[in-house]
């Protein structure tokens, strides 16, 4: 069963590696799962990760290092030389492997590649090398299993026995014909119930989804999700079978994709964590409060255009925060509903007049809602009548171009393959502070002097 | 092959339903799959989809009836009798079943039951019924593939043929002992590769991760992510078997999540999407707006004191957004930090103080930049030097104010038990809001008039 990794057990550990303690280490980590030990490694630095890493088997040392950070792994990688890393390469699955390489420098992925000693390995990765990282091509694994149709059910089961090892969970086995066409599929289910002899042109099941190595890798999410594949078989152009995608890579990507959007609605521009440098995490963070430090500067000399009103009327200074402040919300709010419409694509055909229509129908109510109360809150509590009415129809205004821009913003955005969730963030908050002003201002200069 | 819908085939489908012609409709949608008909039941209206599903393969029914979402499917079975909706349940995997009875009133929940013919799954739906939805017993199927460890692979394979048109995927074989606990499992290509008389007990894996039944669906989701388990069995408090978990189920559990965190940092209160009804959208949006609405009237009050300065020193309303502004974004990119860390655990101890002086050790350097810059434009382009000092050590003062702010709100509503995303939304903005406006105000009021 699956440990609670504990301080004290962390605390044993680091002191078992400055004792240069093996049988400690290597026995209370021989029942361990690997994800665990990755727990512990977490806590320990560099050289006594190394340390624990290098006692460990190396098929479990292999499967740790296929689970860690990309971040992570580079840097740990970077006290390895391209041998060390050779040896855990070859016992990775294909895909695991070329993620790692790719985060390697060219020489030095040259090099962790000329110290492969399993050439069938070797070949596969350098095949795998050629695709984008963010296609299907780089997605897939070469480790499956395939069968000729014209085979029987026994020689199925040979080519099974050969690759047991190779492939780790078998969804299902591939059929192709002689020129190594992927054209079906059979369950291991149909063929455990099968006789030897029975010819796999009888047994195999033709409809089988598969996608095109060039495909982007949020076209595989979208096509699993979608038909509920658990594995999918990759084909190149000419519908030859070149590898299996496993939902497992899949959920990387989805969890990736949602923290990406998250990180672009609260303007952080790189892939950072808490335990980060401090400079890294500074500089992901500075490039928005940038921008919205020009808007604000922006802003700050749009208002002393105002100078002579605001001295005439102080109280109009008072309500500049609520309009920003509504703003900001409604476009983010409005940005993050279009966002997950344009990311679901259920909706296939745009009508974006009705569309529209509705958003503003939306915007009507809650501008209605918000101006009112705020109308008789003013008139309860301040004594500038005619600035009450000033604030609400500037409330009011603000609240329905905010949904308009919040609304099309993503759509533009998405058209010209930016993703929609870099406008739910500090970009819209920005564009609508200084529309909000503008607003807020012009409908000041023509009532308040009336 | 999935096909691709055009708008060319709905306005045919909706022809073709108004004329009654079903020919059209049952051979142009033969060798659809269920997901592709479900896209084009999503642009049919009510009365439209329950012709065409009425139509259709009852098996290929219930698989579109499971894969569409909750909110659609309650209203879409509102046009449904009893009766069925039962046929349609009795051909669902127990999973999928339950959810659907969960979303039912209490009353048709039970006339449907007593509808239900197959009497194994009526049996394993009332037992799932008992466990509550967001745990690991209300994600579970029945469905799974059990063998006594006193068994040979020959009664094993017995099994798999007894169960084989009910589990569609069988990920693996879980053994049990005499007492139906979990004791270990076989995968299926051990299986195929043993000979039919050897005993269960010489094959099997004691290494088998279980779950219980009563621990929480986040839970769930971490074991297998953490673990990389493509299925998982839950067990009893005494270990018996009870059921699995596979894999697309925790695909669903991590989207939502994702989508909860989302809507939750953009101020929307429900879970609604575009096509909701414009007063569910507008309520949905309310309450956040409300509360934004009521701390900017709280800002107005608070300017209101400074009435005279204002006047004095009208430029000092201009600087109001980017205050505003600054102390809302560095608030949301705090927080937004910090849940990505409580959320993915990798860090097991807090050393609370350590963390915290990193946070204002990265706000620092953003605080000096910042404030350096807009201090630098200020003195160039204004002619205030005084108030330009007070911008910026606001401005500074609520960079530091806000990091620390942003990151411990997101901590304590962890530790009360409430989704810390919800302080990453306008929650953040309006306090910060509130905040920025009394360190400015408040320099401003001990500067400006020395």
């Amino acid at each position: 069963m699956p440990v609670e990794i504990t301080r004290e057990y962390i605390d044993q550990v680091e002191e078992a590696i400055e004792q240069q303690n093996a049988e400690f280490l290597t026995s209370s980590m021989a029942d361990m799962y690997p994800a665990d030990i990755t727990t512990v490694l977490y806590e320990l630095d560099t050289a006594q990760s190394k340390y624990v890493l290098d006692l460990l088997d190396p098929e479990v040392g292999a499967e740790i290092l296929s689970g860690l950070d990309a971040d992570v792994r580079t840097n740990f990688l970077k006290s390895f030389t391209s041998e060390e890393v050779a040896r855990y390469v070859n016992l990775m699955d294909s895909d695991d492997a070329v993620d790692i390489l790719n985060e390697q420098k060219v020489q030095s992925r040259e090099e962790i590649i000329s110290f492969l000693d399993n050439e069938e390995k070797a070949a596969d990765i350098i095949d795998l090398l050629h695709y984008e990282e963010d296609s299907a091509g780089g997605l897939m694994a070469k480790e499956l299993i395939k069968v000729n149709v014209n085979w029987e059910v026994r020689q199925c089961i040979e080519e099974i026995r050969r690759q047991a090892e190779a492939v780790e969970q078998v969804y299902a086995i591939y059929v192709v014909d002689d020129r190594d066409r992927l054209i079906g599929r059979i369950a291991m289910k149909t063929l455990i119930l099968s006789n030897d002899d029975t010819p796999i042109s009888e047994l195999f099941d033709e409809d089988v989804i598969s996608i095109e190595t060039y495909r982007k890798d949020t076209e595989v999410v979208d096509i699993m999700q979608r038909y509920d594949l658990e594995a999918i078989p990759v084909v190149d152009s000419q519908g030859k079978l070149m590898g299996r995608i496993t939902i497992d890579d899949v959920v990387d990507v989805i969890q990736e994709q949602a923290e990406t959007s998250i990180q672009l609605m609260s303007g952080i521009t790189e892939d950072v964590e808490e335990d980060d440098s401090v400079l890294r995490l500074s500089r992901a963070r500075l490039p928005w409060l940038l921008v919205a430090m020009v808007g604000g500067l922006l802003g700050a000399e749009f208002i002393q255009i105002f100078d002579s009103e605001i001295m005439l009327v102080p109280a109009m200074a008072g309500f500049i925060p609520i309009i920003t402040a509504t703003g900001g919300n409604v476009g983010i709010q409005s940005s993050s509903l279009i966002i997950q419409t344009l990311a679901s694509k259920q909706i296939i055909f745009d009508n974006l007049t009705q569309r529209l229509f509705k958003v503003l129908l939306v915007a009507l109510i809650n501008a209605l809602i918000i101006s009112s109360l705020v109308m008789g809150f003013n008139l309860m509590f301040n004594d500038n009548p005619r600035l009450s009415i000033v604030v609400s129809i500037a409330l009011f205004s603000v609240v329905m171009l905010s949904s308009l821009m919040g609304t099309i913003t993503p759509m533009i955005l998405d058209r010209f393959g930016i993703n929609p969730a870099v406008a739910a963030g500090p970009f819209i908050t920005t564009a609508n502070d200084l529309l909000g002003l503008g607003v807020y201002f012009f409908v000041a200069h023509l009532l308040l002097h009336l």
